[in-house]
Parts: structure tokens; C-alpha cells; sequence
């Protein structure tokens, strides 16, 4: 049985336009459920898609089904919605209905709901490593730079800071400058929470951004992202560099993003949390 | 022995500007320590003062002790500065000897360092509410208005939040709308925090703001404060009310903060966290 075409649902960004891309390179035929608000569907016009608004998911499904859709990539920018702001559609109030209310505690609880009722709903989700390889950096240096001993005093602390908010499911990022949590990102996106830290910096070195996945949460959707934007807004914000989780951050267009931290002189570093915490301990 | 006149160590907003004109309504002399960039100079014309920039501490003291001061009172608006920003004056060198750089590590540690330090020199940190009566609010609401049912949710979801933070020794506020979480505070201060949510809102019943005291604070100092600019904050960012620790939070002008609260509909709670979450445990 072949796994017959793919089913993209589209959010914001270049990475599923990537996705798509890289799976039609492939041999593979690709359907996208592009959701407006979202995603912009004109970048979608060279290929098959339906684009919707985000209650109306029993469209969306309906429409997989008909193309004989089994697999399942989401990816993409998203904005959670909150419970009251869906106008939900005859499938989506059904999938409501199966998820509870509760789902809508916390970032990660809608989510995992979603995949979970697609799930018994018979697709398969697949994470988008599967289709785009050397998205995920694997643990060391990525750029031509190294971090300072400041830096590393800072993405421990920051560490610390990222790994408290994720046990009670918020946010995957934090700005550390000498010590000071500059600022602490929750729903707004890291773009936001650099552009504030611009104005919060104090003299001296600079500070590191350090974004971790949440414990617990599920990697085949909703990994945090960094691309040539971040670097742009980590210089605006004087930082020294960036700390991201290995094998746990989807890095847009590697190249461009490593060439940018380069010329910029900021460090580009993968790490997984407990082994750099060993390695760095005083 | 007379306690003899109070030190007043000043950062900005309205509260050292109230707690020098109770003292001296009970007819204590009042010397003013005003820190420039934190608070006006002009603003304490009327008073005995000295204004310093935050290195020329070793200047301070020195002026306390030929005054004969021996209790201090520090309060007021504060920007946490980075060990690199300080020009330490000799005094102030021998005092940053003492701290040590970790304590820039943190939120708290400096400040906790500092009242240390001053205590070894021999001074007596006397709380802002020793002061200012009904600065503090004990547990209950405070104006016309109760919080719903959702607002309940929300402040123990933001109880949860900032207690995490806490204890990583950041922030001391969040805003939660409907289980989301709007944005939580580091340095960037409650105004700011609430100016951003105003963007990052959803749809339906409006969200709520929690600050809490964080766990060990010196409560002596550095308490979180509100007051008639943060119900303005609060309202623009279309919460429904604010939750802030009972017998924690100083309260800027009482009777005009909840006024305020009043004419737009706002809930304020003082909250004991634990009480609260056991009354309100579904």
C-alpha cells in the first residue's frame, strides 16, 4: 500500500512551503489545508489546497478523506485561539466536543487534543523532520562562533528560567543578559520578545536567547523555530548569541541563518540542556 | 534613645514621596537619599535630600551617618542595573566587595545583598508599611466588583504561573485570558507587560493580572505595587480584574485605585494564593 499523497496543514512561515516542497521533490503529491489567518493561501496557489477558516475542520477533514489522505504533516506559525473565538463548523464542533474545554488550558493542551482526535479520526501525523531532513540541528556549534564564559553563565540561567515556565506549559524561550532575565516569552513569539529585550538591555556583554521544547511536548507539530529573522532581531537586541535545543528546533533555511549569526559575530550553539549543564557546571 | 531622623532611599513613583509625608506628619525628620535616573531630584525639593547616581552609595552612607540616621526606608520604582553599568565611588566599591557578583545573578540577590550589607553597617531596614498604614491591603475585594467564574480559572492558573517563576527568582506577574497565557513579567515591569496583552488578546471574557510576593522576597523591600496607571494598563488590555497578594502588594492611592477599578468594571482581589486555590479548587 502506498502511503498516497500527503496532507499539509499549512500555518505561517516558509517551513511548510518547505515541506511541500520537499515532499513533491520526492515523487510525492501534496494536498495543503491552508488556515487563513494563518497562512497567506496566494503562496499556496501552485498547489492543490483548500483554504479555510480555522473552525471549519470538518471541511478540512472531509476534504483529506476524499483525496484519500492517511498522513498528516502540521506545521507552520500558529496562533492559538481561544476557546470562545472558533466558530466551529458541523466536524469541528464534533472535534470540540471530543476535546473539552480543558484542552484550552495551557499552550500545549489544544494541541496534543487536535492530534489525538485526528488520530482516532485514522490519520497519522507525521513530524516534518520526516520529510525535510537537517531541519533539526543536532547538539554543537552550528556558526563560527563560540560563546564567552558570561554567555554560558547566562544560558545556564537560562536554561533554569525556560525549564520552570515549561513545567507549567508556557512559553519555550527566554532573553538572559549577565545574570538579569531580560524577558520571558509566553504567547507573543520570539520576534516580540526580542524586540522588547532591545529596549531592556543593560551595558556590558551581551545577553543569549535560549529556547528549549517544553517537557512533555509533541515533537511531530509545534517545534519552536529560529531563522534568519531571529538573528536579525537578536542582533537588534545586542545579544551575544542564541542557545536552541538540539534535535528539537527547526532551523529555516540553515545557511542563510548560520551565514547571518556569522556576520553579525553572534554565536549559534545546539545543545541538549542536561549534558551542556554538566559540561559548563562550576 | 529617639530612633532620630529617617533615611529615605529613593527610587521612583509616588510611594517614597507618601512615606516621607507620613514620617513627617508624625513629626519624624525625613533626610532623602534620591537615586537620579530612578527618581526626580526636583520632586524632593521640599525635603532635606541629597540626590546620588546608584554608584556614589559610599556618598550616601556617609551622608546617613553624619545626620545621625540609623533606620533606612528604601522604596520606589527600580530598572535592575548590570554589575558593568555601576561606577562604584570608593564606598560603593567596598560594598560591591562584599556583595560579590553572584549576587547579580538574579532578581533578588542584589537587592537582598545590598540590605545585608547595610545591615553590617549598622542600619535598620524598616518596612514601607511600617510607615504608611492601609498601604497594604489584607485579603478580600476591594472594590464593587466580583470575578466570575472564567476570572476565577484564570488566577489560579496565574498563581501557577508566577509561583514557577518565582522560583527561578523572576518576575512576579502574568496575564491569563480564558487558560492562555497573555504574557508573564521579568524586568520589563507590570506597565509594560499589560501594554503588550493589549495586543495579544482574544476574543470573549476578558483576562485577569496576577502579582504575587516571590517566594523568600524581603518584604521589607521591593514590594509589587500598583496603583491608578496600572487599572489604566489593566483596562486597555481588556481584562476583566486583578488578583495581587494580600498583605503583599503596596497599593498606591487606595481610595483613587479603586475608583478606578470601579468605573470600568474591573474586579481587584487580594489574594492569600493558598486560600484562594483551596476555596476555589473545583
Amino acid at each position: 500500500m502506498t502511503p498516497g499523497p500527503l496532507g499539509l496543514v499549512a500555518g505561517g512561515g516558509e517551513v511548510p512551503l518547505r515541506v511541500a516542497a520537499a515532499a513533491r521533490a520526492a515523487g510525492r503529491e501534496v494536498f495543503a489545508v491552508v488556515i487563513e489567518g494563518w497562512a497567506d493561501p496566494a503562496e499556496y496557489r501552485h498547489l492543490p489546497h483548500l483554504a479555510i477558516r480555522l473552525g471549519a475542520v470538518g471541511q478540512a477533514i472531509d476534504a483529506l478523506r476524499a483525496r484519500g489522505i492517511r498522513q498528516l504533516v502540521m506545521t507552520g506559525r500558529a496562533t492559538r485561539p481561544s476557546f470562545l473565538s472558533i466558530r466551529p463548523d458541523a466536524g469541528a464542533a464534533r472535534m470540540l466536543l471530543k476535546i473539552g474545554r480543558a484542552a484550552f488550558q495551557g499552550d500545549d493542551g489544544l494541541l496534543k487534543a487536535v492530534v489525538r482526535v485526528l488520530e482516532e479520526e485514522g490519520f497519522e501525523i507525521l513530524p516534518v523532520q520526516a520529510l525535510l531532513r537537517d531541519l533539526l540541528p543536532p547538539a554543537g556549534q552550528l556558526g563560527a562562533h563560540a560563546p564567552g564564559p558570561e554567555a554560558l553563565r547566562d544560558i545556564r540561567r537560562g536554561i533554569a528560567v525556560v525549564r520552570a515556565l515549561g513545567a507549567v506549559d508556557v512559553g519555550q524561550g527566554a532573553v538572559v543578559q549577565q545574570g538579569l532575565v531580560l524577558g520571558v516569552e509566553a504567547i507573543e513569539g520570539t520576534d516580540a520578545l526580542l524586540a522588547r529585550c532591545a529596549g531592556l538591555r543593560r551595558e556590558g556583554p551581551g545577553g543569549v536567547l535560549v529556547k528549549l521544547v517544553k517537557p512533555g511536548q509533541d515533537r511531530r507539530v509545534d517545534l519552536p523555530t529560529i531563522g534568519p529573522a531571529t538573528i536579525a532581531g537578536a542582533v537588534a537586541a545586542g545579544l551575544a548569541g542564541l542557545a536552541v535545543e538540539a534535535d528539537g528546533t527547526i532551523l529555516v533555511d540553515r545557511p542563510a541563518t548560520v551565514a547571518a549569526a556569522d556576520a553579525a559575530g553572534l554565536f549559534l550553539l545546539a545543545i541538549r540542556p542536561d549534558e551542556f549543564l554538566e559540561e559548563t557546571s562550576p
